[in-house]
């Protein structure tokens, strides 16, 4: 966090924030957002709905080191958020932290009334959607009366690995974030059980092949079926029901269960848009990163277009065509032309550093 | 310069080295290129025509800051392109300096055979024009025997500002260059006069007020009309003939001329091949950054689609999904799936990174 940031900016319930756009997601494509909209000196807001920027590089891996950053060989996600920070000090964009954006109206004159859970409310000219992942939510094991354990025994996701010790876990699923935590868990947990539905992986291959060599040497354990019930002792959970393909029903007694299903969008009231949704991402175009909706763009992990792949270096590109298109709607008329900031005294103006003025 | 590099990898002049991609251009976008083709351990080989790694960073503003490269605030040039090289020595990419392409030609069993002007010849499955600005020459002057004065009197860019101290300048175009050119010329020169065909200019509205306020104080002094003839004296340039719109020819005296007229495409033997070129820009997709030749991409400010801006950012996406795409002729059939640096073990291994194995 830092000091010159307004992070939580305060709203009057009964008056609205104006301003050019409207950023939802604090992740680094909704901050890199900002620069961008900032050196054509569009206004911006951002609305996130955790506590702290940074989204999932903060949440998932504030520690892991990121290698594909171009020029920067190695950071974590915590560095890469700070840099951000720093980045965008010059155009003091105002957070609006912990809360999601509930509402979304288009008005008569064609700007958008925008309120959040926490009732702060703006006037924007444009929406860009920058909601990531944090846009998403992990798609739930479904089997009745499970989600009772949820948060004491049944987990989504791994925010302390410390209680998973010396347990005995079932891990479900067959992509990435099943592999890499069962793996992690071996010799850590008494016991790692994978439990997916087919034999066969969306995870990198190497992950596949370490869980292989691990079953080989009953270090964990790879059960081929689907989670179809439970049985439950004094409140607890206490083994899973998995049916395998042949129909046959076995009992897996577990501590902990972590399911990893993927994730789907929970996309609020931008859901109730019409917006063009596309294997439940955001349809944009590659000139403008615009939504079926004029004005709402769509950058980072949860746009789609021809050729999309996750990565942050691309949401960074979406950004900054997004910020030019916008700046049709919030300053019509003018023409938006390249300027560099390692010559444009405007820009520098704009940034706050010290003009250069010889070649 | 890195040691770790071979920067020049010699070829017996009667062998082809096999790779897999061959970049045209060693700026910042062909030095990343190498690096999103390394994740996919697609082994790559680098061609530039000038003698050091960075082309247009390294060239035209070495020790200019640069305000807009994702999670940077600022750095040099000369900084960004060190970090690229370290950010690309896991794949150890070979560099090839010093040279032009000079052959280009389909193979039977389609690959590419490349030849340079220092007959390095190479076999590739795939081409990356990274030639950015590089591959453009500065447009000419079209005044009949004026040629003759290139390199003395008559520049197309300003290598050594010292060369026009305390000289009378006159300057041509109505773009950032020129207009930054007078400008910092102004108190250093003994006159700078700038001649542009009409009252109108592509540059920053900033340099244009800043150009104005000069002529008023009488600091510089601004000409419209077009350069159509010259007085030598001692066969030196003495005098150039500017006709204006109202048909009347001036002498302006003169030391020293400064043309920036732009940039017109200098593709060599890659214009010969028939790509679809637009606005002397290469034509590319954006899903795969591909020309309209199969297996040659173009990156970087050589490429246009709509939307395209120059802009070091987008060439780094654009050199990531060219990377992705041209694994299909390096691998066929092989499913690219997104993998992550910050969890992939596999990449870990191929960046030479020690493995992280918790969450």
């Amino acid at each position: 966090m830092n000091g010159t940031f307004d992070m939580n900016a305060n709203a009057a319930l009964d008056t609205s924030i104006e301003t050019d756009c409207l950023i939802i997601g604090a992740g680094p494509v909704g901050l890199f957002q900002v620069f961008e909209l900032g050196l054509l000196e569009i206004r911006a807001q951002v609305v996130d709905s955790l506590v702290c920027v940074g989204g999932q590089c903060i949440e998932f891996y504030p520690d892991k080191p990121i290698y594909d950053i171009p020029s920067v060989p190695v950071c974590t996600g915590r560095e890469l958020i700070a840099n951000l920070q720093r980045q965008i000090e010059p155009f003091k964009p105002a957070f609006h932290l912990g809360q999601q954006v509930t509402v979304v109206r288009r008005r008569e004159d064609r700007r958008f009334d925008v309120e959040t859970s926490n009732r702060t409310r703006f006037i924007t000219k444009t929406i860009s959607i920058a909601g990531g992942v944090g846009a998403f939510a992990p798609r739930k094991l479904k089997v009745d009366g499970i989600d009772v354990f949820e948060g004491k025994q049944l987990f989504y996701r791994v925010s302390d690995p410390s209680l998973f010790t010396g347990k005995q876990l079932v891990i479900c699923g067959g992509g990435d974030s099943a592999l890499d935590c069962a793996l992690s868990f071996v010799g850590k947990a008494e016991s790692v059980v994978l439990v997916h539905r087919r034999d066969g992986f969306r995870a990198a291959p190497a992950s596949v092949t370490r869980m292989r060599e691990l079953c080989e040497r009953y270090e964990m354990q790879f059960e081929i079926g689907q989670v179809t019930g439970f049985d439950a002792r004094d409140d607890r959970l206490a083994a899973l029901k998995i049916t395998g393909g042949d129909g046959v029903t076995r009992r897996l007694p577990l501590d902990c269960l972590l399911v990893f299903f993927g994730l789907s969008p929970k996309l609020g009231p931008i859901a109730e848009w019409g917006l063009t949704i596309d294997y439940k991402q955001i349809v944009v175009d590659t000139a403008r990163f615009e939504t079926s909706e004029p004005g709402i763009f769509a950058v980072g992990d949860i746009n789609c277009y021809p050729g999309k792949r996750k990565l942050i270096l691309s949401g960074f590109h979406e950004a900054t065509l997004a910020a030019i298109a916008a700046a049709q709607y919030v300053y019509p008329g003018k023409a938006i032309h390249t300027q560099y900031t390692s010559t444009s005294p405007e820009l520098h103006k704009l940034l706050g550093a010290q003009a250069t003025t010889t070649e």
